[in-house]
């Protein structure tokens, strides 16, 4: 077999076997074969594509790269939850607890924030101490301990993802949904977990900014996994505007903690409340979704999401009083209010400028070596569909340094756009994606509401 | 300017500037950027494809990318013709002394044979002492001296083709009629000629099987060409078996030769003929292509045409007796007549199994490093249309060694389609595309016959 063969064949549009798939992967990982052939390669199915079949076998090749978890000797379920990424999309520190709780396990890898979206990681670490760092058998006794692990990617997990990875960035190679699909599920599926709830963003503030690029990928996703033998859905979600009202890493931390005990803003707690109540009905925890709803909504009525956040976070070398009392949690040394120019609505917000508007405060990476700064961010005061006052704050800016403040100011201010006729938020969740119970091999699953 | 940003341009099928196209041929036959950046780009132009405008400035950045030949001191149009590449196909050995013995400069540079298909250099090496690798100095004083020269590529001449082309023969990219025709069309223009005159085979011994393929290649090219100033035609022509009757390098030598005396098969006279006319016609040496077949044929009748062959053989070094006595050229040392298994009409031939016969007796390359025997090759007896009984020999195998006379026989009996009714050539020129005398920058022209 010869690289240069597949790549013409891809090339030509036809699909490619699973011996053909295998011998790619485990070439360029172990560099059989230079970059610029992988590259071509990469270009060729970004713009060729790949039916379900192959992609499938893709994510099962570069799954194989590397190790994967098995948590078989735990009892009990295991299930994650995959968000696309967004602006202050901070649900994974509210429903892994809240599934914990509930009597699931949830051995969850994440990733770091990039440009204008979040990383979980990087608002784990705003508590004083938590260490994400876990190796995979640390990762093991604190998920048996406590039903819940939060930790990062290691260098053992899907090699052939990070080597993929980063020559696709560099070729303009990122933006295929076979590539994004196949990256997304080994990584998750390496997780040792037997069912899979994604949050598929789309809108402003998300990578898929159409809802119907963000349908596809979803549609991929579950056919994947569904594929593997793994109970799957997709909802796609609203990223027009941030989710909730806070940006920024420990900022984020403090709203999480306000929903687990039972505040905070509606679109947070709803869409937590949703995503968990998928993983409950998928983990089997409960026989609907709806049953699923009200088991998450006890579990932070009785205080036992909240607890388990602070039992993770024990576990894993971080100060549960920080939870407790959030004055022990970084802050920005000031505070800057961003005032309405105008009377009027939210009309519409431009959600990736929020983003950047973090991020220019020091809250976020432009470059993935770039250090970030906890403590910083924006509170937003004012969201679409609200009315406003000219003079009225629309936000509050939490900043260190005033070296970009200017910059982080005029981004805000073009985010919003006020006018005079009313604005209406977007629908929280757009559609459902699969989820049905039945298992099946192969088969193509989706399902509207 | 990075190049990121150009693969995703090209990528997402917009029309790169001027300036873009220059940066990524600079960029990249100075090493500032990785093949692996070139090979996504190439692979994202294969996809999905140049503009006219794109192409022509591509091909004006890679002849740029070197140096090009000036020949403006001599008086006199300078002309020359490319070929896509067949089997038998000779007509440069001809046509250069035509057009050179009627008043033209012919500032010849060939290629070496690949594959199923020959190469001018290797048959003029076959003449003994002849000598292809002229610097550009000496070939300018051949060409004064006798009106023509025949030479090879040097390192000087657009380099960025050379890296360009290997990159490509890697990464599954070569098939690109944008990138081939500015590869073709970037070298010609570096001779400093006037005028071009395409050759573009079409059938089972081409590059391009289909003729529609061939029409879109020659097409490009004569666009291109035309959008740099210079006067061009494309002549679509049969590649459905071999041109004329002599296959192999001495052997096709002697063929030239006969043609050259007013002997030898119609259709390699035919095509020598007519392209030469289009020579003289573009070239203001004959009001009319009509005009340009009588001057053609005066200059075989009256010998000056096989006279201009032996002076340009002498002057660069060969013995221009062995062309006046043909026992002087290279002859192998045994033949084998392959003799037909039935009765019939010859109704096909696969052209491109008779090239590859030639290569397995010896007389072409399976990779550019090979050596090849001058000497041996095939002399066919029988064409489309020709009536053959069994045990009638349908071609002479001319051999030096039998380690594959037998594939070489096997592929033969393969190639000619033998059956009942009467078969029929398919006619010798396709179609002619360009060829008006008006200038024009940027128009593109088609004109069929």
């Amino acid at each position: 077999m010869r690289i240069v063969d597949l790549i013409r064949r891809k090339r030509d549009g036809h699909e490619l076997t699973r011996e053909e798939i295998e011998f790619i992967v485990r070439g360029y990982t172990e560099a059989s074969f230079p970059d610029y052939q992988m590259s071509a390669w990469l270009m060729a199915v970004l713009l060729r594509g790949m039916s379900g079949q192959e992609i499938a076998i893709l994510t099962e090749a570069m799954l194989h790269s590397g190790i994967s978890l098995d948590w078989s000797k735990l009892p009990g379920k295991k299930v994650d939850k995959h968000s696309t990424g967004g602006v202050g999309d901070k649900t994974s520190l509210i429903l892994a607890p809240i599934a914990a709780a509930g009597g699931l396990l949830v051995p969850m890898i994440s990733g770091r924030g990039l440009g204008h979206t979040g990383g979980t990681l990087d608002k784990l670490e705003s508590i004083p101490g938590f260490n994400v760092n876990l190796a995979p058998d640390k990762m093991g006794s604190v998920l048996s301990q406590c039903g819940m692990a939060l930790v990062g990617q290691t260098e053992q997990i899907v090699p052939a993802d990070k080597k993929m990875y980063a020559l696709r960035d560099v070729t303009g190679t990122v933006e295929s949904p076979a590539l994004i699909c196949a990256s997304i599920m080994s990584k998750k599926l390496a997780e040792g977990i037997d069912a899979l709830v994604l949050d598929v963003k789309t809108g402003s503030g998300a990578f898929m900014k159409k809802e119907a690029d963000a349908v596809h990928l979803a549609e991929l996703m579950v056919d994947t996994g569904t594929r593997m033998g793994k109970r799957m859905v997709a909802l796609i979600t609203d990223m027009d505007q941030p989710l909730g009202m806070y940006v920024g890493n420990a900022l984020e931390v403090v709203e999480c903690i306000e929903v687990l005990q039972g505040r905070g803003p509606a679109d947070l707690r709803d869409l937590s409340v949703e995503l968990a109540a998928w993983m409950f009905y998928l983990g089997e925890r409960t026989p609907s979704v709806e049953e699923g709803r009200k088991l998450a909504q006890q579990t932070i009525a009785d205080g036992s999401a909240f607890e388990k956040f602070c039992e993770v976070t024990c576990l894993q070398g971080g100060n549960p009083e920080a939870l407790r009392d959030i004055q022990k949690l970084p802050a920005a040394r000031n505070q800057r209010e961003v005032r309405s120019k105008h009377d009027g609505h939210v009309q519409a917000m431009d959600c990736e400028q929020v983003g950047i508007a973090s991020l220019v405060l020091g809250g976020g990476r432009e470059k993935k070596e770039d250090a970030i700064d906890p403590a910083v961010g924006i509170v937003l005061h004012k969201k679409v569909g609200d009315q406003v006052a000219e003079g009225e704050p629309i936000c509050t800016l939490h900043f260190n340094s005033d070296a970009r403040l200017a910059e982080a100011e005029s981004l805000i201010y073009s985010s919003y756009r006020i006018g005079s006729s009313a604005g209406k938020p977007g629908k929280l969740i757009r559609q459902v994606i699969g989820g049905q119970m039945e298992k099946s091999e192969a088969r193509k699953t989706r399902q509207s509401r």
